[in-house]
């Protein structure tokens, strides 16, 4: 009780640093955030020893912890990792800043001219797992939306995190920003991640970065409103008007180019017409890839696969397996979509203009695609530059969160004496 | 104990029809849309003397519970209230449809070819006073964004919403949609509201319409994400540099125009230096007209002012009542509205630019207006066809919130066998 107390009453104190840096932010130039965010660049390729310094120590402690391999790498730095870092921030720095832009425009007949003009959010809340170079990436697209943040790292993470933030707030020196725009949770208490999704009022939106079970724990216990991150069951359907080159190209890119994004194949929907003509060759082909397939009825012929168990439909594997079933067309892959899937991404494989409209209209995925990878579903293959993710919810920011969709927006209305009738 | 686990299954049971007819409302066609509204507006003006007979119940009601003569007005139907609702109907279904519109589509390097296109959100819960035409109002918005909507009204107008959602019905039932798609909570039950608020992934926003105390009460038990639309507490700032014909104009009317709505204006600051060239003028405009206004300092030298308590400032009066200061030019104003403002509208009257720039840049204000009155804040005003409220929150929607702001929006990628290097 007393620990709860002590950390909503820390957050509090952070939250309300943060309000009044936002309150500086939100009109701050253009030129000054791009100079914080090019100056904390230099800073982190300056202290590159310091940083790996730091994060030897994160990996001590997370070795001692007995993390598994993959969050030993997640959380490990190098020198190409510091690169990629310092890179990530240039090219934060170098977007157009999204701030003030006007979104649309009208005259009335009363003589009013209304603009509705893109503002920032106000303090967003960044909790994520032990992978350092998120402090960076997160710090960086709040900054230039004009928002204040407070980062919580994964607790593996934060001397690493540490030493990257203080390159941040160096930036923000640098420039005359307002230091208290990026605040790191500067603890390891678990209470304080309780109490930041209790920050109501001073925390607008809280945007869990991590597995199922981050944002499963944050979607239940929050207050503050969420930016949904959910799995990526990603599927990708072969309709029976699908190009056989073209679906054979797709699919393969879709599974293995990389199998731990979000973005990867992992149900594969073949339209029984498309059997009938081509047969299992798309099977065929992930299963010559080294993908272990997990198939029903005809599909399990092809040498190599393994029978699907029922929970092999709406699973995100993250790795060299996938599900594949038959079904019938459209419909039937629509009906398996709605009962499966994650909302996040999935493509159609067709020339049939008709089937790839009702696929489109009739699902509501963030991300519907026509004869192409999965693997597109990422901010900067979309052309919005660095993503904090890709949101699965529907209210506010959906598909890749770049800086422009952590902003708001608010009505500028001009008249000239003009009064109402 | 076992009331709430009724009222929670009746709403989970309310919410699963509302779901599956809102996945078939997400494609429908918007002709069938309009037409439904449309035969609703022709079922009620067929069934005026049906509707006001249900009418006449809920008024002996609220009689008997002793409610207000302000409670007891909004609660009251007539045959030009009536005529308002048919006019309201047809309005909504004039309007452009804003499903399935491409709000920006653009190319990429690679050969994708990226659209955003307006979708619904899905199902929403509106909970409202004892406004029977709000029935009308929130089922036609929703329905003409493709959500399907559960209603809650105020527990007095029952039987007046129940001959108009009736109306609503007949009206989908005539254009071949799901009946589902706008259901009215059938009983005063008030634990079935509570329920509303707690169906997280039955119900995707809910939208409390009424005073105070009901939005706090549905922003403090809600799970479910809420479009908030606080009080309006909204200032008139009188800079130095206004004109004085115009300020004078602004004023009389942001106050007196109509007390009653939410983009009144509650309290008027006048800038020492307009104070010094004009004195009281502003204020002694206001009293002149029966406002009775509550000031501090040198305003109280004008006969028929009262001296205002501390609380006077950032309230609502919704009466012909107004709270008056002289502030020290734009920085004072802006901290003032910092201070008592609710972030629904301001208004700068002013012929200097940077002072106007100063207001709009550091105020963060739904809507803020440069020398125009402030009961423009309106979605019929801004050009948005019918509204269901003015939201003051910072997510998804904020201002007036019509048809456009109850949609979500989702990425349709097309490729030729587009694959990701």
């Amino acid at each position: 009780m007393t620990e709860e107390t002590d950390a909503t009453s820390q957050i509090e104190a952070m939250g309300r640093r943060a309000r009044t840096a936002a309150a500086e932010l939100a009109y701050a130039p253009a030129a000054a955030k791009a100079a914080a965010l090019n100056a904390a660049a230099d800073l982190v390729e300056a202290r590159e020893s310091e940083i790996l310094a730091a994060n030897a120590l994160d990996l001590a402690y997370g070795a001692e912890k007995g993390l598994s391999a993959a969050m030993m790498d997640r959380l490990k730095l190098d020198a190409g990792r510091i690169a990629a870092i310092v890179k990530g921030l240039r090219d934060v720095a170098a977007q157009p800043d999204p701030v003030g832009e006007v979104i649309k425009e009208w005259d009335r007949p009363t003589g009013l001219h209304i603009r509705r003009v893109r503002t920032p959010i106000g303090v967003i809340g960044v909790i994520y797992e032990s992978r350092p170079n998120v402090t960076a990436d997160a710090g960086a697209l709040c900054l230039k939306s004009g928002n204040a943040v407070i980062l919580r790292g994964g607790s593996e993470s934060l001397n690493a995190s540490r030493a990257i933030h203080a390159c941040l707030v160096g930036g923000l020196r640098a420039a005359g920003l307002p230091e208290d725009a990026i605040q790191l949770v500067p603890s390891r208490d678990r209470a304080l991640v309780g109490a930041m999704l209790r920050a109501v009022g001073l925390i607008d939106v809280i945007i869990p970065r991590g597995g199922k079970g981050l944002v499963g724990l944050v979607q239940t216990e929050a207050r503050v409103p969420v930016f949904a991150h959910l799995e990526g069951i990603c599927h990708v359907y072969a309709d029976g008007a699908a190009d056989l080159e073209k679906a054979r190209r797709v699919v393969l890119n879709a599974k293995t180019r990389r199998t731990g994004i979000c973005g990867a194949m992992e149900c594969l929907l073949i339209d029984r017409a498309f059997y009938d003509r081509h047969g299992a060759v798309l099977v065929e082909d992930l299963v010559a890839a080294g993908v272990e397939v997990r198939a029903e009825g005809a599909l399990l012929k092809v040498p190599g696969t393994v029978a699907a168990a029922p929970d092999d439909f709406g699973r995100e594997f993250l790795d060299m397996i996938c599900a594949a079933r038959i079904v019938e067309g459209v419909d039937g892959a629509i009906e398996h979509i709605r009962r499966f899937g994650s909302n996040h991404t999935e493509s159609i494989l067709t020339e049939d203009d008709a089937a790839a409209d009702k696929f489109c209209t009739r699902l509501d995925s963030a991300i519907l695609m026509r004869n192409a990878s999965t693997q597109f579903a990422d901010g900067g293959e979309f052309g919005m530059g660095a993503e904090i993710g890709i949101a699965t919810g529907k209210l506010h920011a959906r598909g890749p969160v770049g800086a422009e969709q952590l902003t708001s927006f608010k009505y500028l209305v001009t008249g000239d004496g003009t009064i109402r009738a």
